[in-house]
């Protein structure tokens, strides 16, 4: 088994209004892409696309942080500038999802509204752009706790199982697997930030030879995001 | 930018004392192993080639808890038969990474001693063999809080960054970017997943077209375990 990934270049900065779909099928090139393959966006994209963008003050550096509390509707840590909080749509992450960094100066990023969604939008536009038969996957960088660094995340799928559960089915000496619930759309992200960077501008990767088993309606939201009574850590 | 992912299949059973890189060298195929590969080898097949196999009773469920606590330093959370425990090596997991899938039956698997040397010594026996400067990952399965499902991550690697840091240098807007150390090891070992599978023994992947940069010496223990005083979960 094998598995492509491809950075989609050439799209260039992304305003309010943008077709983000037609700017990657364009830059994908006509042979592209294909049934099967799965597209990861990063969620800065996505936000400047859906005009989630809000106009701060550059010259004061606390003027974001009325939005990080806008966003949160719990915070797990504080500490110095660094707030660590559960967002409206159940993440747990640094500053709420609120971004500054790869947007024009004077404005903040936030998260898409319903990423789920987000992700579904450019699924049917790719399909009616195409005919093609893509999985999305929304992606953002959150750090852990635990170990540094930070890794790509998914936020938003359409097309494609969040979860794959792998429970009741067996290891490869026969016995019957406990838990195997994997989070693929969390890797899937991750492998695309491979070839996305931090600094090249590629907001897009297309994810090929994934298996077929794995396509079918997913939901980061359904089937990720941990129901607080279920969470040892909040 | 692309990046290649293949699995190496027909490693078969790994057993104490079997070498894993000829393993990986034979089943890559003679001119399938390339420099600057990475090869991704899953924990388990470490520790099984290590000998880190203790025996436990299987008629009894709870064999492998004194060994769950003797791999532990601190428990983080305990709930019904889970512990979230910092390990030894300072990983934060799952029952200390004490494992009884894909482990023969009366035994447990223990995490390597030192995942970072199991990581070395696989490369230098790459290179000892074949002449090819591969980088070498150790991956392993780790659930996290506030999102379901697992995902695989580095617990060891060499010769490649375990963080890069973006820090300095610009977006693609020009402005400096602030906190961009990506935990790429975690990334790489995420990608590795897609096609090792939790139930295909596939225990190990080769990723290619990495970033040259980011071979170098690399250590997991020393650029990704946060220290606790650092951390604002523990």
């Amino acid at each position: 088994m094998s598995l492509e990934i491809l950075g989609v270049e050439g799209i260039g900065e992304v305003r309010p209004g943008d077709d983000l779909a037609a700017l990657i099928v364009a830059e994908a090139g006509p042979d592209k892409l294909r049934d099967r393959d799965c597209v990861v966006v990063t969620q800065k994209a996505v936000s400047k696309a859906e005009g989630r963008l809000v106009v701060i003050d550059p010259d004061d550096p606390t003027s974001h942080k009325p939005l990080v509390e806008a966003e949160s509707v719990r915070v797990l840590r504080r500490r110095g500038d660094l707030v660590i909080s559960e967002t409206v749509h159940g993440f747990v992450c640094a500053n709420a999802g609120v971004d500054l960094s790869n947007v024009d100066e004077g404005y903040a990023a936030l998260l898409p509204l319903d990423s789920d969604r987000s992700a579904r939008r450019i699924r049917d536009r790719i399909r009616a752009l195409t005919g093609i038969e893509a999985a999305v996957v929304v992606s953002d960088t959150f750090g852990r706790p635990w170990r540094r660094g930070v890794t790509d995340t998914a936020i938003g799928c359409a097309g494609i199982a969040a979860v794959v559960d792998l429970r009741g089915t067996t290891d490869a000496l026969g016995r019957e697997l406990k838990v195997t619930e994997v989070a693929l759309v969390d890797e899937i992200a991750a492998a695309a930030d491979l070839v996305m960077g931090k600094s090249k501008g590629i907001p897009a990767a297309i994810v090929r030879g994934l298996d077929e088993a794995w396509f079918r309606t997913g939901s980061v939201r359904e089937e990720i995001v941990r129901p607080p009574a279920d969470d040892l850590f909040r």
